[in-house]
């Protein structure tokens, strides 16, 4: 089964892009995934193709129509596949979300611009606003981009077996252990002794560690949320523990 | 002056792809940024073109070598700018990183594999580890990319004194509160009515309450971090307050 992703954009142009390459590339060439860029342009009312307005109330920037954006969305059907409204507004996407989506049947993405997009229509087309980080962006485009990118690597058959195990460590709430790799010396400094001695136990041992210290020493948010996770048996454990 | 953009990566024609177009595109034409995106694999020593290797100690995926990508970041003459690695390890990019990085001579973007670099390399180059999110992509190039446009639309110039302002509300620490526009009906809803009222302060009154109020509710991280900060006297408050 194909993975299906539909986007809505004014800057169709932008797509594939940089998806077009690489690994993402490579499967979109072989069918593991399509991607489709509607232009929501070709959606407007009016002879002059406009898409946005003034705010109501006044201020800066210009806000998507309801109508068009409305419009747009009903045309390209989701059949069953989340519609997710890229904005920094929306819920932050986590590794988990987007191992879910990955296991889904597909997307549609719908980019805004970043002044706003008429409430009504987020709420009319049950748009599920998604934020790829606390920053703002030109419009949607690079969000759904990377939505995409994050997506797409987690598709069955997309990556191998053995690299797709390497997020795990991350799903796992810890941030990654530090890497190595030949040469053995660079400018004078070498690889930590554990990883070149060949005990694998040990190693593990080690990365847990490394993994453990970084993330408490870089993300204390990430560390509290593991740690209160550990604490409370998880609604979906297949061992529940007492005390929850 | 030029905001000048160096990127290191594996995949060049990925660049400017996106940023070729719309608001950073019309930027980089008129010569308000410029973008030099160079191969990391033309500094492979040898002749194979070899960038990575196995991970030391074992494990999946591969680790970017040490000594290629020093050889490519000494290359790319800094002049000053920060060198950034986009890495899910990194600190979360913020708006307020970005407008630093906005109003400083530029950043030198270095895209790693997110498998892992080199640990060595990191430390030897002074790399600024940073993430665009809590997610895994295949490559730093669509981070690179998401950090560039969020930075571009806040060189001087780029956007208007008008919508410049209209980031203020994020940096303030609040999302944007809801925004509506023309048809003043959209499938029987309308629009609410202080914001066809003209009353100017009870639009501003109103904009900050929905505003605080979808903080509130949405992101509970980013209340508390506000709360917190504005009981503490900021270290560069025009007026400091007593009381720290």
């Amino acid at each position: 089964m194909t993975w299906r992703a539909t986007v809505l954009t004014l800057f169709p142009e932008m797509f594939p892009g940089p998806l077009g390459l690489s690994l993402a590339g490579k499967a979109l060439a072989t069918g593991l995934w399509s991607l489709d860029a509607h232009d929501i342009r070709a959606h407007a009312t009016d002879r002059h193709g406009t898409v946005d307005d003034t705010p109501a109330g006044g201020g800066p920037g210009m806000v998507m129509k309801a109508d068009v954006l409305a419009r747009a969305i009903d045309a390209a059907a989701a059949d069953g596949r989340p519609r997710l409204l890229m904005s920094p507004r929306g819920t932050p996407l986590t590794q988990a979300r987007v191992a879910e989506l990955a296991h889904g049947p597909g997307i549609v993405a719908v980019c805004g611009r970043f002044e706003g997009v008429d409430e009504r229509v987020i709420a009319a087309r049950n748009l599920e606003e998604v934020s790829i980080g606390d920053y703002v962006l030109s419009g949607g485009e690079i969000a759904a981009l990377a939505l995409l990118d994050a997506c797409v690597r987690l598709i069955p058959g997309v990556m191998g077996k053995e690299a797709s195990s390497a997020e795990e460590s991350f799903s796992d709430g810890l941030l990654e252990y530090p890497q190595y790799t030949r040469p053995g010396v660079f400018e004078g400094i070498g690889i930590p002794e554990v990883l070149t001695g060949g005990d694998h136990a040990k190693v593990r041992t080690w990365r847990q560690a490394e993994a453990e210290r970084l993330t408490r020493a870089r993300r204390p948010d990430l560390w509290t949320a593991r740690e209160n996770r550990l604490k409370t048996p998880a609604k979906s454990a297949e061992k529940p523990r007492d005390g929850g």
